[in-house]
């Protein structure tokens, strides 16, 4: 069965495809093991992607971005996944961090931030989630109370991808806290500003080169200038238009993690022998890569349109949730089916089928979740 | 969320399908009971077809056909699905029997069969499968021996669709029993050559309308032009050729299938009250269906780009074989979810969802079951 | 693996379980055919059965019952589960309808009807289920209004087992229509009581001997003694306190119908060949059945134990809720998994398997939904 | 829903359990942070154990141990599951090392270490899976050549439980590497001989508290004596003896596992709120903990009968080979369907519930892969 290559691709994307594999093997990949036990990339390794020009991928180039579509970002991420990396918060700088900063950022917001964010000088982060709150956005705590030219910030939040290493966090947080959706807004926080806080790093069961952190705001001031685009008011519309871009990456990044893992996993059983023969000479075995086969090959003709949807600027909520739950959901099942597979090896880490396994859980709650997609999908029935 | 329309649609088979629906509900929708009661529609059934131009829609012209291609069944195929009926095996007609001619059948053979198939004149079947042999076509005992200009056929078979009915049977028997695949050939056989007998309609427990039966074939002799092609020993071939149309043409009933199910269920748990309020009220109820409508939707993806790769001859083995086990194995699941959402009413015949449940079953066997199915991907893997 | 005895049969239990395989093997068996045909057992199946004493076994002696326990109850469906028969509605009659006469009925009322109810002269049956009520018996709307001595009845009753054939009906009503729950009576209504009438015989998609039918009531008279117990009002309670011994009854045909497509699974699957070895001989096939048997074993422990409760009085609602779902549900999977390893003849009624399949899926539904199981043991955690 | 006591339960039991909850809590739990991050227990905690009477339980007390029967261990291992603890090794020394010194090793052996075993001077490991052979036990190739008086061992060892603690291990090796599962004899290798090697503990991705090593054995020579028993080739039929026992322990820690789950879920689904009402509110957390309590019964129910058999002496090989699939395979199930209703904190290892999924998924891989049990039931039925 020929290799499907997806119809958004082209020359342009092949070309970026070989500048990212090799940057994901020279830079990335032999330092996985390390990111994993420090929790955190090297801040360095921001300002080596950023020199070969793989930040900001999909922000026009007047602002110092590639100039690229989505489909640049998902080759990135795909190219990733088959690095078996999550330590890089990469995905969320360049495609969600950056995107908000495009569409809503002052003409000198993102003249200030855009091209540092694609140098790599700056590292992006995204603060939505309270210790309280949950997905619930509307009922976030954090305040940014305005006093004279100023807002003043307080409040926490958690499970913050790039909360250790982020020079810049877009804030959520209530400018009006009388109102409920309406009082929500976005604001810059640069991470010098005098009461800011990060956290430990979470100690999560996987994922763990991902530098996941609490964040803390005591008193912060920052400008009124921070405020994210002109209005107060306008984040909880913000944050509903963008999560599905938000949602599309780890759908992307789910699909691309089922061709890894299938790959991995036969190449395993084709080498390894049991009971005098190969683990895939057994019939148990080939049904199972077949079920594996068949999902993530549905998975990829789903995404792919899911792409090219988003690309013209067609997809709808809807269908991005049905891809948020859907993949995730199956890529974690293609996983555990893969790893059982492996014997004991599953279960170590050398063996990337094991991180895998363990890194996709927390996909089917991020970005929303995998209830709230269904939810979202109902709504529309 | 916007109905998708396939990308494939065009105008012209707009035009077909309002053709198709409208023949559907004068025809065929009205007789569904009685059908069902008789276990096969009425002969004349055909020939209203024939006039109205449905039959043999992806036949050239120059043999009576409609001059379209896949993307025609396929039309007719959906509707059918809307129409909820699995009596009239119009699909295997048109689909699978009129393709083994033209693809294999001489100059003579195509003039004398495909324009009276077209217009209803003359029923088609194909008979594979035997008593004792189920999926391994390799393996089949019908003979069909040489003698003089004749061959003198010997078997029989069963589970045959319009086997009551068919006025022309593809037979799949040995011209060379000493042989395995190589002794495998397809014979013409009419269903006036004495010797001929069909059996009882078999008693299934779905598809009550449709005249699945038992052919009996004792010291048949039919003329030796009677071959299907020129050629002994190609009937393996023939079949492994055509077997991947079959599978779509079962896959793209499944997904059509998936999506009227939503429909009614969506319906149904609107207007049906338990415990005061409307039963789609419950978030069980949405779940199930956020579920079940992101399986037809993906489903319906990956369909629609099985059936471009089709029409352009692109479509290989392997794919066709994980479109026909998914598609399936997902549309029984979803007739099952929403059963289950009627309670008591989804268990009654006159209830759509309850014939579409058990209707529904034997498409995880027929066409090759869906083990096999995994056996075929798993080689190409 | 040796075959388990349950732990609570003993040699009295030795001895009836060889009358009723007699009784089945010479007296249903034969006849199923032609109950499925006819839509219901024949009549005198009743008086057979109350000759030889498999009629109300758990009834005391003195009005004319077994004198058993629910293990005699359990030995008879386990048999008719062998003999793969759900024409006859025995389980009902012996195991519900005499149970709330027993439990609830004044001394006049059990002698009245159990004796006869023992010896086949009564067939039983209860109402509950509404056309537009379901599972929600607070709501019930079929009324039954005082007027002197008499209650006056009306209104309509679905789903009804042993509807075409019963001679007796305790029927859920409301004797107080201003009330919920505390509104709810339970009457005797003799099928021969003016304005009584009895619908058709539903056409399900299983359970084809089943006579379950409509029942409508129209200004139907019947002496205020006809309420079952003194007092008005108590009728959802008295559902209440029954509905655990019947949804008992489904959870043990459930499990006693997975050890019966076990082993006529194995049968075949050993006995039939497919490329050159026995069906039973792939792993697939190993695998499923392996799953299969477990999941029977483990089913026939949890009921055996429930059993065992409930003659000693100790089964609470939560865990027969947990064994009605769970048991349907498995034994409905494990149908589903057998009739697939038959083949395209797990479609056809002759093999056991596929009646076992269509009629195991309306036990899903009835005697409470299993979502209703679920609601039930959410509350009690 | 009134808990349930396991039928196998008396006073002694209950004392031994309160007993082993006072311990775990005082020992085990303030320590388990350690434990996970150093990869291995204290020492002492061996010691302690010993001194308060927790070790060799099942044992003799002519050998030091405690003189119970398998309902000891089972009560310790459900006090360590409460305790949300998979650092203590402790079920592997009890139940399955001591075991084998118990059956077959001669009096001067079992004087010899059942009582070092008992105090917990000695630790015990045994060292089956090599890192070429997976579950093929007859393949291994670790030979122990007679030579003299001693055995002289090469070979390498993987996956050892208590490998890094090990005083003591029981070795399977080939006497006679001329033979398959004849040649196999396990020998007795103390960790303070010449030329044995630990490994380094292995990078799992759960079960961080557990010292899982691997070993090295380059001519290390041990007595004639260390053989266990008086036979050499006794070692396949030992370990066949055995295995049944090692994985019912498997099967008793899943179940007691999934209660935790349930109960840790219970509680926080109550106390958390989202979107203004406790997650418990939610119909679709309530039916997935209504399923989840559910095969929680069941399985204590079916794993309570085990151990009453067990005790007996009457539980057969594919009955625990079920037990071992099954609930090792739900309580994974359980863990996952747990941690989704947790959000991001189920990601969390602070939370146990986190722990718990990752923990429990190599117990469907240890003991005997999954797939191998269906492959024991399967040869008898």
């Amino acid at each position: 069965m020929a290799a499907n290559r997806s119809s958004w691709m082209n020359e342009d994307l092949d070309a970026l495809r070989e500048l990212a594999r090799a940057f994901m093997n020279k830079e990335l990949v032999p330092n996985i093991d390390k990111y994993r036990e420090q929790h955190h990339v090297d801040r360095d390794l921001w300002n080596k992607a950023g020199e070969v020009g793989l930040l900001c991928l999909s922000i026009p180039e007047e602002y110092g971005g590639g100039g690229g579509t989505f489909a640049h970002e998902a080759v990135l991420m795909e190219e990733q996944a088959r690095a078996v990396d999550t330590s890089w918060g990469v995905s969320l700088h360049n495609g969600i961090v950056a995107h908000y900063l495009l569409a809503y950022g002052t003409e000198e917001q993102k003249q200030q931030w855009l091209p540092r964010m694609a140098s790599g000088e700056v590292v992006g982060a995204i603060a939505m989630t309270e210790p309280g709150t949950g997905s619930d956005l509307q009922s976030v705590k954090a305040k940014a109370i305005r006093d004279g030219d100023d807002y003043v910030i307080n409040g926490s939040k958690t499970f913050i991808t790039n909360g250790a290493q982020a020079d810049l966090i877009i804030l959520v947080a209530k400018t009006d806290p009388t109102q409920g959706a309406a009082g929500v807004s976005l604001i810059l926080v640069e991470a010098d500003r005098a009461g800011f806080r990060r956290g430990r790093v979470l100690d999560k069961i996987g994922q763990k080169g991902q530098d996941t952190s609490e964040l803390f705001f005591e008193d912060v001031r920052v400008p009124v200038s921070n405020l994210l685009g002109t209005k107060e008011g306008q984040g909880f519309v913000q944050l509903m238009q963008q999560l599905p871009q938000e949602r599309l990456i780890v759908a992307m990044g789910a699909v691309a993690g089922m061709e890894v893992a299938l790959e991995h996993t036969l190449r395993y059983t084709k080498e390894r022998e049991a009971f005098g023969r190969p683990v895939f000479g057994f019939q148990n075995t080939k049904f199972k890569l077949a079920e594996v086969a068949t999902e993530a090959r549905i998975a990829r003709v789903f995404i792919d349109d899911c792409v090219e949807k988003h690309i013209r600027g067609e997809l709808d909520i809807p269908t991005v949730a049905m891809a948020k739950w859907w993949t995730t959901d199956r890529a974690m099942q293609v996983a555990d089916t893969c790893l059982q597979l492996f014997g004991g090896y599953g279960y170590m880490n050398e063996y990337p089928i094991a991180r895998m396994w363990v890194d996709n859980r927390v996909q089917l709650i991020y970005a929303g979740t995998n209830e709230i997609m269904k939810e979202i999908i109902a709504r529309s029935l």
